[in-house]
């Protein structure tokens, strides 16, 4: 059977560079190859919704991390990324790189999902705790909250939670 | 179909004021619309089925957080919060903002999860590792392990890991 | 219906000591139980794949974290964990916990995962982002990109991102 007749829905709570990617990754790639594909913004995902963004990478807690640099695979002490400024640094790194790699951005991801019809859905609660407005946002987005989510989860093929 | 038949699992793994949320949110959600739902607490996430448990936010590494303070959003660089009692502090704000907006805390949601029958399990080597009984924790979870989560979320419609 | 007709997806995105237990776990157990299992690494949890590998616990940025000592659970206060070398120690001390009460070690559990031939698949983009070849990492994972893990999933009774 195709995939083309299956679903996702991606509930996407992180707004950081580093892990504003996977939803974005998931939900073009399922979209380019024809699922009917969801997005549920909340928490600090929502952030990724914002006309104006700019998210940064955080090296803090991430032990994981290792840049290439010269040939070698660096990692960041987290006393470095304690020094104001360095988590500034390492995104603009990372930016570079991405780049470099000829990978998309942050916004051009964005922009795609938009125009491969992926439905994005802000958290009505989360706005209101937050205090933003829909006039915050890019051009898209409807409003829904928990029980909208979990109508369209209920019929969906692949559910994840970022 | 209605979604009344349908049926939920959560694997719980994070216990900090913020992540403890969109579990309980999720679960007490799902079970009003009908649904069966477990949730199983595990790692971090066992934290939230103690009787005594003060959950605190934390803000480092975490660069997509803004508060709303007087009508602008302020992000707390990561050198702040690695001052001792900034953690408390923005758990406190977090709260207080929390309680203006009418949001119910985790303690009610837990105890609404409880009330609508939500199924839960508390992990048995996370309890053994960390040195849990049974009587540090509210009435309510059965004991299990990762084989209980494998079968009961091949019979569920949506499986999230938060 | 038995278990055994069914399978399991997991995207696993993190690599530290602490956070690469959750898909090991839940892996070996679902292909002991008789699930086909894949398990697919991308950003910082493919270095779960690498032959050398050392994976550090982080307390930063985690208050959940309580740690039995002599009988109390002692959580460790942000500041300290800022310290250089905190974080090591504190990944000797999960160390010696887990070897303690029994619990497999992770380069044990991903023995086994590669024995019970749960499928393993290194993403392609993280590789050529990061620099690393199939020689860095140990026998049996195989290539593949966000269009492998969709289709697997949309074949999938279970999946979560870790």
């Amino acid at each position: 059977m195709s995939v083309e007749s299956k679903s996702m829905s991606i509930i996407v709570t992180k707004g950081s560079l580093d892990w504003g990617y996977p939803p974005f990754i998931l939900a073009t790639t399922a979209a380019a190859m024809g699922l009917n594909v969801t997005m549920f913004f909340t928490f600090y995902g929502l952030s990724l919704l914002l006309k104006e963004f700019n998210p940064q990478i955080s090296t803090l807690g991430n032990t994981a991390m290792k840049l290439p640099m010269g040939g070698m695979h660096m990692s960041m002490p987290n006393m470095l990324s304690a020094i104001p400024g360095v988590d500034a640094a390492a995104s603009v790194m990372m930016k570079n790189l991405i780049k470099k790699k000829g990978v998309a951005s942050l916004e051009e991801l964005r922009e795609a999902a938009v125009d491969s019809e992926v439905r994005l859905i802000a958290c009505q609660m989360t706005m209101d705790l937050f205090e933003y407005g829909l006039e915050d946002m890019i051009e898209g987005p409807e409003l829904g909250g928990a029980a909208t989510y979990i109508e369209c989860a209920t019929q969906s093929d692949i559910n994840l939670f970022i």
